[in-house]
């Protein structure tokens, strides 16, 4: 069994709909738990639960001044996951890349052979004339 | 409630390090699933189950010939997550920025103030010598 790392709680974190939707609200701007909750049918506990998450993973952090507690997403929050993912198509696009190249070449062959071997039909064409 | 979505699907795809370091092993070429497993102190059953989540995910395809499974990477599996998290950095940055420039507005108005301030000083100043 692999180890469980960082990068596993920040996708886990956007695996969840709602967790998405609260993002989405914080890209416009920092927001107060009470009103980060209020277009969603659920308890402000849930919704709580989703803010932590969120900030397990890195997206946001949140600071109480008094008796508010208001979000913000992190500067910086999305960088892990876009880095792994940007890493692993650059490798898979390479390997897309070599294996246009290996059948480029291939055919490029392909037709050298097909080239060499025409004179040869003719000669064996004009043998039978 | 949100209503779960395929995205939901792909992100919980990435949350697990056994399923990333497959991803990993197939940025190197297509493998058979005994292939795929022999690295992990797993049983074949478990790397199974994690290749189907990869492949609900639409990260990776599989083809059975014969007796054997052969998984390959699905060439724009990432796209989704990726184009997902691009336009949210982009709405997170694009405010950034807007904030920078509140910012800058505010210092060019304080030093505006500023030096529209000095005068009368030095005009106090004069006026007591």
């Amino acid at each position: 069994m692999l180890k469980h790392s960082p990068i596993d709680d920040s996708f886990r974190a956007l695996a969840e709909p709602t967790r998405r939707a609260l993002i989405e609200r914080l890209t416009q701007g920092p927001a107060s738990v009470s009103d980060l909750a209020k277009p969603f049918a659920m308890t402000l506990a849930a919704v709580v639960q989703h803010l932590q998450v969120l900030e397990a993973g890195g997206f946001i952090r949140s600071e109480k001044i008094g008796r508010v507690r208001t979000c913000r997403l992190e500067q910086g929050g999305f960088a892990p996951l876009a880095n792994w993912i940007a890493a692993r198509r650059m490798l898979m696009e390479r390997r897309f890349d070599r294996l246009g190249v290996l059948l480029a070449e291939e055919e490029a062959a392909e037709q050298v052979s097909r080239s060499a071997a025409k004179p040869k039909k003719q000669r064996r064409r004009r043998a039978k004339e």
